[in-house]
């Protein structure tokens, strides 16, 4: 196959569709969610029969477990993506909503919309479900989407799509609005990636490795989520018992996702008290503890010790580093040092102590009095997400519908010229 | 000299600079932009004297006259320097701004708030005013700014530089919170663009050759200005008078910047009506029309015949591409083929018409019987202008504070735990 004509059609297509898909009002994309998720459930079967071909391939190619448990898709998972395209159908279109309006001396009335962003790429790894989740949060935004997958999920992904784009023939919505990228070589993401007449915005979803290969050859603009190192800060002016509730929240809850705490910084004048207590409850939870030097004096050389490795680590397990510092200040310079910007919590009951920590640390959530835990579309309210945001540009935080779209400029006139 | 270090240095001193920036008061800020447009002016003398060496070498070196022009300073040009500084101690601060607040059910209080970018890079090419302009507006914003102009300005930049990184040395921010780079090696460049750690955001100014450097080598993200192909579609239902008028200022008051009109679209059933008196203003005011097979026809064969490459070039200059469409969806669908999506119009008294058009073309700037020059910062009311975006991501048309800050959330708890 001819690569370049293969992801040159793609786009090209996509595009066209965008078009009239920006145009295409909201009860008629609602149908089409609808619609998607009746198809979902009718096929049930299929779907998990062809997602049972990526199972056992995975298994035969002796893939980790939590990886196989990512890729496979039952009767409540194929429940749950149908729920969420029923509910991405009840959230409010953010096209068209108007951010501003201003007249103008000379008589201009400028109004600034939001506008769907025309065709977005999806690169992801092993979970089926993005394919589904990502074609019904672009297509409610008004934009064409490009997903491009795993190849350990590759035919389940093609199930999915097939089932989905087969609802859109029912519907106003052209099906090309929606493309699949079945071919899984690097090479195709790369030239993918070079479409930047055609493609608007790539927003890469998986790990590191993945990421870094988009933000390192791509020429369209890339919304990105590189790891979360979170932290809490437990300072001396903390309610103690409110910083152990939230501090285990937020490493145990669930340990495995981006926003649980990595990092655990403590001021020194409340460490002694604190950190017996509090490495207790983690402890018999069992998770184990990397300390710093303050740290392994006040509990014992029995807590491994931290290296500086450690404060850069995404664990994404039951793993804590925790470090005694001297002032506030030593604990927000370590943050913007170390951290992702991504969600960092302080447990203070002083106002302005909080006020100069939010200022200060430069992430796309800063909490005060409460576990990292909460960032999250869904927790924020905003009915969805696509991922959280660590870039600083466009988008930031939890990405939902109105993060998939830019605005516009319209601008009314009765004849006025410039002199 | 080792590149890599240079830089290196450079974009981390840069970054440290741009924490304490962020938290500087707006008062602090307008001292120090106030100062340093009084040190324009008292330097004024050595400022031209610096400029004179470039000068002298852009003439030694051939350059063509308009390069030079743009590169010259004069009494008249360092007093608009000062001018565009202290404009800009009168803006409003954009940083801090409350954005939304919102309540969750739990009780958390999310405030969405406008925050510094952190660094931001700006790669030129020759016009020394731009260094002053960008460190006034980043400055403003709260973001630590690294320059890099082109080597035709190099003289000019340092002395620049030099005189207003002096007067921060008479307040509280940091010195270092403004930077030079005085390599002109693109190696320099590339390097640079490889920073995604210390540089937040990019913005190329200049040719598109630069521009598509940029963004072929940036790993950082970019908000870019390509060319402007602006159009103006005159309607079947257009007031002639005013289309006459319109296009006359679009295409005449001022043809060497991005927002002037390049193409001419027409209505078949208007076109032997309003080309005849249109093309003879144009042609009096010296305007070379290069047009389609039917523009031909009616305007006869003295018309130069417009080739495919014109419906997408940026001239720049007195010169018109002409096409009469048969119907206002062939417009839409040129527009947005050879379009750069920068500002396109529409002259109609019908409110359907208009309304369709401006859903439809997908360009920054879209107006309704106005001229597409008033696509600019400080003719929208925004006080200043740091470049006009034709991206989607991030800011769209003309970008000015607001364009150079992010946001960040801040989440206000009182011990609040996911279940």
């Amino acid at each position: 196959m001819n690569l370049e004509k293969y992801i040159s059609k793609i786009v090209m297509r996509a595009q066209k569709a965008s078009r009239s898909l920006a145009l295409t009002p909201t009860v008629e994309k609602n149908k089409a969610l609808n619609l998607m998720a009746r198809a979902l459930l009718a096929q049930e079967k299929f779907l998990i029969r062809e997602n049972q071909k990526d199972v056992d391939a995975a298994r035969l190619n002796g893939y980790p477990m939590a990886l196989i448990d990512r890729l496979t898709l039952n009767t409540k998972r194929v429940q749950a993506m149908a729920d969420g395209l029923q509910d991405t159908a009840r959230l409010k279109d953010p096209a068209g909503e108007v951010l501003k309006t201003f007249t103008r001396p000379n008589g201009l009335v400028i109004k600034k919309v939001r506008a769907p962003m025309g065709v977005v790429g999806i690169i992801y790894e092993s979970r089926p479900n993005v394919t589904n989740d990502c074609i019904g949060l672009c297509l409610k935004s008004g934009n064409a989407v490009i997903l491009r997958g795993g190849k350990e999920a590759i035919c389940s992904n093609r199930a999915i799509f097939k089932v989905l784009q087969a609802a859109l023939h029912k519907t106003k919505i052209s099906p090309e609005a929606v493309q699949l990228i079945e071919v899984v070589d690097r090479r195709a993401l790369d030239i993918l990636l070079h479409q930047d007449k055609y493609v608007d915005l790539i927003v890469p979803r998986g790990g590191e490795g993945l990421i870094r290969f988009v933000v390192e050859h791509s020429y369209i603009p890339v919304v990105k989520h590189y790891k979360g190192v979170c932290h809490t800060y437990v300072s001396v002016n903390a309610d103690i018992a409110m910083a152990r509730k939230v501090c285990f929240n937020a490493k145990v809850q669930r340990p495995g996702v981006c926003n649980a705490m990595e990092t655990l910084l403590v001021h020194e004048k409340v460490a002694k008290k604190f950190l017996p207590l509090m490495l207790a409850d983690l402890t018999k939870a069992g998770v184990e503890i990397r300390g710093c030097a303050k740290t392994r004096q006040i509990m014992g050389l029995q807590v491994k010790k931290a290296i500086e490795k450690d404060w850069s680590e995404e664990y994404l397990d039951l793993i804590l580093a925790v470090k005694v510092v001297k002032n506030t200040q030593e604990a927000i310079d370590h943050i913007n040092s170390y951290g992702t910007k991504h969600s960092d919590a302080i447990i203070t009951r002083n106002k302005l102590e909080a006020e100069h920590f939010l200022e200060s640390v430069d992430s796309a959530c800063v909490y005060v009095n409460a576990s990292t835990r909460f960032t999250d579309g869904y927790e924020f309210g905003f009915g969805a997400e696509i991922g959280i945001s660590t870039d600083k540009l466009h988008a930031r935080g939890p990405m939902a519908l109105e993060e998939l779209t830019t605005y516009k400029y319209l601008i009314f006139g009765n004849g006025q010229v410039r002199s």
